[in-house]
């Protein structure tokens, strides 16, 4: 008998469109006309006012021939043009590429040559360093737009041929934006900031981004109108998807140019702030702001944390000053996070060294990602859930790149046996949490022993007068490598290198403790990861 | 210059999965796996075992045949087995049918037939439909499951060839089911109540089920661990995809098998219930119950209601009884609630009767819908946002049906021009918000005036001395059609006919007063619709 399923019973435009974030902001514009969206210094926009700002902004780049499959470059802070962008640019079929402001002229050159752009716009504080890409670059030769922020006293130069709200003002706020031809178009385009080689250009689709913009609000539990504060930087994963999030539920962005203690804490206690993200450094910035810049809060704020697993003592301080922390994990390559230390209510009542164990884990997929294990690369087997047994973080699923942009050898090694290899490490717990074991790179092998950088660096972190830490391999002609430790120590407090080392073999196998000691201002990425390569090379120098 | 987006950024395993509810018990299955999934009477089953369940009953029907595009018929109450043929059903590639319980033999054999049912699931409780219903099919000579509830006293007798824990027993609670081959295929089969003419068959998509069952998180701003409380009929659009929802973020269903006041406040106040759904009646069930039923919540409750708006005087009474009433829209043919009745907060302030007002208004579209308008049906052009004129409730987007299932004449009508035609007449407001002014066939022309029978049941309602009121048309010579009332009075008040038009009098123009009142027990369809096409039929012969 014939299926009587597959017959009559096709897509039209009725029953099928392609998803995508766009149409969250058409929708809450709608709904929430007058409710706030975006906050920036004394700047208030309404849903109305921003919804106008990106069919304006789209209506102007379509007029300068943007279009499907075009590449629209931005050198923004967390600024309302920003978000702008996010929206405008996929409505005129545009690529919208989001660049590092911490990259150096060099690497922003590539970016621009690699993407093609064709519009650039850039925020006067950065001025110098576009200036000089722009002098570097082979191909691209974009239309610059300066934005030249009027809420704040930013240094630099107008370089562009206009300015931001020159550019816009002309422009429709009636625009009849397209849909997407195709829930698979690119929308943006992040690159990875690769410490070796050239950076991979990963490109994001409609789909993915309304999945996991979606994804967030599950689970994050975020209730309609959250108020988010832009810790995270949104050129990072597009601000992990949380620049369309909130359009879903009718959210207000609070910006925020600079991640300074004092604006963060008058944010926090003047907007009311629900929920906010960042990498562990935005935590050592709010817990360590000077006492006078502290801010009674009379609610709990729900702050994500993704790049390292939040050491206990940090959880424990977060949570007094009140903060309620998850711990997320994801890549550039999957829109950020889509791994969760989904909180089970009974782990509440574990011991104190229990529940930091279980607080580090990585976790679960998201709801928006269909798949998550731990495979041996090789075989393409599943590794035992022992919590020993290491592998390689693998993922599957709806919210992972389309792949890397003109690089398909890449995009095949990533995507090898149907599973996008993340280069992590990890083991797989019994109850099916993952947890990062190393950075595939950063693991230490002394003596033939694997070392985790980790496990050292957790115990570091419990030292009463260590602030950060991190431990990587130094060269060792008896070991081959010997663990070593870069430490941060409190202000007013005072440690030697024997110290340390003494407290690491009270807590940790002998093996595994640092055989030296650095003690130094760690040097870290702009998104706040700390630059392992180059704790490596100062390791191996000295 | 070709687009570089569109070259070597294809789909693959890893980076797309078919969108499909079925990875969302997977994974409370192993983010939650002791949390309760199922509370039914004195049964607990965990979400380890609500998954396990699941795949013995997949297991055991695939033993049995069933495939891809196969039916099972479920005529089931609100009961576990109905939660588990959501997930079991389709694990296996085939269709779930789940039949309203309260239909005739005479529909249900044609649904059996049409169908072509090859397993029927079928509770006690309703065995002497069921085995009519056998007698009466050409086609269909399905395997029959009896559902004997261990946890309550069901009158009916066993008729088929095993039961269902029977049945299952023997599956494989690891059974290795399929995810869907494509996020297009059919997961349900949902049939029209149609009041003329054979019942058309519904057709449901995995990604629909997936993109609804999130829509009503969003929508609902459901946190994680929600408990659910099962007033509304599985069988009525899957009920509203909340058996999938809740399996999202690890919630608890309360199955009820009987929709009784006792039960209800026992539920709610015993289980701490979060969530319910229903129709107008089952707000009426819970604020009739006598007192010595009633319970004290220390919660709110969020009540979802849909089919009618809600009159004032019982939203007031539902917020003095502690539940926060949302006003949902939809139809079978998008996959339930599609359009909700998004609450400004601003609106809290108005007064009394514009509050009211705008409570009444069907609202918005849900994130999940991409497209909701009114339109002139002929010319396919928007109507002016006026509030005045009238037109036809028109959607498009992802969560609107597949097609009726053979039946490509019903199909193409409803999807003509390319929006889904929802058959009810309704208008736009200046804010974009949508009201129903009256099921076409509900509305009255009397002396070539339209009369909204929406409008004369508000009034109704508003009398202190009526418990519930529907108004439908009544041939007449002279005028064409006059308003016919049907009311029932509250206990221990007395009304009369002229104390009924007297009141309306007081409220509406004159040429929409009822000109005959009729006081008697309203007629309800199973879902708790009133019947209207048999107060047509009372009317036109009385």
């Amino acid at each position: 008998m014939p299926n009587p399923y597959l017959t009559g019973l096709d897509k039209n435009a009725a029953n099928y469109q392609p998803l995508t974030p766009l149409t969250f902001l058409e929708r809450s514009a709608l709904v929430y006309p007058d409710r706030t969206a975006i906050v920036h210094g004394n700047q208030r926009f309404s849903y109305t006012q921003f919804y106008a700002r990106c069919r304006k902004l789209a209506s102007a780049l379509a007029a300068r021939g943007i279009g499907k499959g075009d590449t629209v470059s931005a050198m923004l802070a967390n600024t309302p043009p920003m978000l702008e962008c996010h929206y405008a640019v996929p409505m005129t079929g545009g690529v919208l590429n989001t660049l590092n402001t911490r990259l150096d002229a060099q690497i922003i050159a590539f970016s621009l040559d690699h993407a093609e752009t064709k519009v650039l716009i850039a925020d006067k504080e950065f001025s110098a360093t576009v200036k000089e890409a722009l002098t570097l670059t082979k191909v691209a030769k974009p239309l610059v737009i300066d934005y030249d922020d009027p809420q704040f006293d930013v240094p630099g130069e107008l370089i562009g041929e206009i300015e931001y709200e020159d550019f816009i003002a002309d422009g429709d706020p009636n625009f009849a934006w397209q849909m997407p031809d195709d829930e698979w178009d690119a929308i943006t385009l992040n690159y990875t900031s690769g410490t070796t080689g050239n950076p991979k250009g990963v490109v994001y689709h409609h789909r993915g981004a309304a999945l996991l913009a979606q994804g967030n609000i599950i689970t994050a539990s975020m209730r309609k109108h959250p108020v988010y504060l832009w810790t995270l930087p949104m050129f990072h994963c597009n601000g992990w998807c949380f620049t369309w999030t909130l359009s879903v539920i009718g959210g207000t962005h609070i910006c925020l140019r600079w991640v300074r203690a004092k604006a963060i804490w008058d944010a926090l206690a003047d907007h009311e702030v629900t929920h906010l993200c960042g990498a562990p450094i935005v935590m050592s910035t709010i817990l360590n702001a000077p006492d006078e810049e502290k801010r009674d809060l009379d609610h709990t704020v729900e702050f994500f944390t993704a790049a390292a697993p939040p050491p206990e003592a940090v959880l424990a301080a977060m949570a007094d000053a009140g903060f309620n922390v998850t711990h997320l994990y994801g890549l550039t390559e999957c829109y950020g996070p889509a791994v969760v230390n989904d909180w089970n209510v009974g782990w509440d009542e574990l011991p104190g060294p229990e529940r930091a164990a279980k607080k580090a884990r990585q976790g679960v997929r998201y709801a928006a990602l269909e798949g998550l294990t731990i495979m041996d690369p090789q075989t393409m087997q599943q590794v035992p859930a022992d919590g020993e047994t290491m592998g390689e973080v693998m993922m599957r699923g709806n919210v992972v790149m389309k792949g890397y942009l003109k690089n398909p050898k890449a995009t095949d090694d990533a995507f090898a046996g149907g599973w996008f290899h993340t280069g992590d490490l990890g083991v797989m717990h019994a109850d099916g949490y993952i947890q990062l074991k190393d950075r595939s790179k950063d693991i230490i092998i002394s003596g033939g022993e694997n070392i985790s950088s980790i496990e050292v660096e957790d115990t570091l972190y419990k030292h009463p007068s260590i602030q950060a830490a991190a431990v990587v391999a130094k060269p060792d002609d008896r070991w081959g490598e010997t663990p070593c430790a870069f430490v941060e120590i409190k202000p007013g407090k005072a440690l030697s290198e024997q110290d340390v080392i003494d407290y690491c073999r009270e807590h940790l196998a002998r093996f595994k403790c640092p055989k030296h000691v650095v003690f130094t201002e760690l040097p870290k990425t702009s998104t706040g990861k700390i630059q392992k390569f180059k704790l490596r090379e100062m390791a191996k120098a000295g």
